[in-house]
């Protein structure tokens, strides 16, 4: 069991992290918040560094992404979580982020993990975009060889052939990871499925396998985002989400 | 909505399909289908045919296992689900099946598809080891285009790098895949699993995504079965599934 | 060693196995083959029966087809190739095919090979399309154990996540399959390619590693052609094919 | 066409970068350098910093590695390609190094691909363990962005399940990658097969669809090797390789 305030992953309780793809700006990201806070949401996810596949996508809002998150945290109290990408970015995100994100394309950036392991911030390490579960254990001993031993893994989906997902979800694969480790496993529902109507199910499935906590991207208006357009629930999508997932996660012993 | 005597696919209840991978003996055979009785599973599956990687491997008792799921159906009543590998099977198959399964390595044997589609007997068909949704609702068409609309989809997960599990179960899948075609879809957690411990939570996920049916291999003593001894269930472990999906099955309005 | 007539497979010769994806037409066939003939191919192939996706695509000719391939075989003299899919079409393809295809989709349908394992003819055997080496070789295996030893085995790619080849044809498994098998080994650049100009690179590459034959859809006029257009070459590009791979043959001590 | 030193990528004359998988000790380096020399390879490769799977795995020599490859530069003329992990150690790396090795597990690194598109050294960049050949050529644009125009690719190949080669080598590709970009495109061979026998076969064939330069690990006794141990060439085999290419890059109009 990990605490980040008084979030505790591996417990009863899924935990729900959610927020936007990125920080796009003050409004757009302080409304998802406060949508969130009364949703139940605890720790609020958005990207200030986005890592994209070109150059020439919408790259994060950087260090103004950053001030945002610091003004979220300070008006609503939620605990932010926010990826880094490179080590010389760790501590200005660390002075904003309760939660340190390592990112689907950086599971292998081992100096990154090297120096998130000397870190006293917990850290969320997502899988590979197309990660054996061994290169993923492998990637989190860099952290924890460091010292840090809050560590949360992430499952997020890997590459296939098959294009209705984007990254197809193996259900299996948190209870095995989570015997494995004996760590606190999440899921990313949003990545894997690539398109909005397929984040229910996938949600669905994590919390009836166990997953410890979600990361689901949500956005005011997501047809206008500016990265993950076709995969970010809005404000009603988040509520029948959890509408969905209430009564599963009873089933399972578990509360939202 | 399809019928198979008075069990019904694609409504409030999940069906059960249930048995031993392969039949072996007479006493291996109806001692699994007694208890899987006792448990309520209504429909018997057992290979009678088996297709294997290898010609030295079991290859199945052929007729003689007609002939022994033939007692099973006399003495229990279950109905009977079996595998057909040939078109030239068909008929001696039928006679004993209720359920007419077209497994992962035949999804494009596009002959023995379009022979089936001129039966009167339902038909279960099985994604290919590495086959797209686009691809097996493709194969799907041969059946349909002639004149067999009992067509029921069977999802047993697809290849990939991954090790732990043989499959990877992609949830998101049965939901795209009932939108797309407005037909039953059951899942495979066994195969997908490919080990024991591995088939609950599939299972789980699969009953929490809306699967209309499951497909579990069951065996009086697992080890020393002669095919699939690593991932078929024992009595106990089939009585610890139910347990474990009965209240999943509630939660999302079906019933087990 | 595997001798079809005067041609002989897994000699210091590499076979050219070409002509169109389909019979379409008396004209269409006769046409190809007779400039194939004119560059110096001895195995003419073309498919009268098709394995499609779709039951909605153009199936083949069927048995119009196979009386087509017997004028072509009458006319010239060209060694014929074409796909058996089903045990029951194993007497019409043998009165005119030299060598029987199994394609990719078919590599598992153990019941088809289990009777090419009984036939006199050689038994040309595709990997299916995710399928490992291992699998292809058991799938050798029930036509071995039938006792037919003229089996040839083809690589034709196998499916991954990029798109620009529809299947990635790796070189190093025919050397691999060589050494482990003692058979010989051809390689269909044209169904790995999936498209034209990228059929050129796989085929030198297939002779740079020791390909025992080639596999080359050839077509008249490809954009008309009724399945595999992107992928046919016109007789100009078959042309420019063997002046490309002539001198790389030579380099590795063999002849076209 | 990229000039290092005297050598250069994209012309007639294919280069060869060659050198064990890590600097171990200076005997080690210095006794393989002195005999790539001997065989005409221009470029000397060898890793200082290893992004290994797993912390307890042998992590290279570090800053001392590349003191013994200033020593083998300044002993032999050799040119140097070594790894750079980390932007932070940009400068160490680039005060030896004449080419700057971005290895797979950073493909998408992208602060340091920036901070590489700052620098007036050439880059290298392998594709990702999954990465599709969009995803390389997205990763390129972040180089070439900041004004380093210098950028060579080298395809790696692919993960797939197929498990006789480590990773998918597709041929086809060095051709798509060099019309697409109209860069020097090199191939490696020893992690594509993951075993010394299959470097062989695809080094041929990367020859024959037109690399650009071939990347190979030699190693004085790879079974004794830190890393990589099946797949390096004793100096005979290499020797046995440049014998094998010779003939192929003749036959496509290249030198070695």
């Amino acid at each position: 069991m990990i605490k980040i305030g008084k979030t505790v992953l591996g417990g009863p309780k899924i935990a729900l992290i959610a927020g936007p793809c990125a920080v796009e700006s003050l409004e757009q990201t302080m409304q998802t918040a406060h949508f969130l806070q009364s949703q139940g949401v605890s720790v609020f996810r958005a990207g200030a560094f986005k890592p994209r596949t070109n150059p020439t996508s919408f790259q994060g809002l950087g260090e103004q992404g950053l001030e945002i998150l610091a003004r979220v945290k300070k008006e609503t109290g939620l605990l932010i979580c926010t990826e880094v990408m490179d080590a010389r970015q760790i501590p200005a995100v660390s002075r904003v982020a309760d939660l340190l994100q390592v990112g689907a394309r950086n599971m292998q950036n081992y100096d990154l993990l090297r120096e998130l392991g000397r870190q006293e911030k917990p850290v969320l390490l997502k899988n590979g975009l197309a990660a054996t579960v061994d290169e993923l254990i492998g990637a989190g001993e860099y952290v924890l060889q460091g010292g840090n031993t809050d560590l949360i893994y992430c499952l997020r989906g890997i590459r296939t052939f098959e294009t209705r997902t984007r990254f197809a979800f193996d259900p299996a694969l948190v209870e095995a990871l989570k015997n494995e480790t004996k760590r606190p496993v999440i899921v990313d529902p949003s990545h894997s499925a690539g398109r909005r109507d397929l984040v229910y199910p996938i949600a669905r499935a994590a919390v009836a396998v166990g997953a410890d906590g979600l990361l689901v991207e949500v956005h005011p208006d997501p047809t206008k985002a500016k990265s993950d357009a076709e995969q970010q629930l809005d404000f009603g999508g988040f509520e029948r989400l959890l509408a969905e997932l209430r009564p599963i996660a009873q089933a399972v012993g578990r509360t939202l």
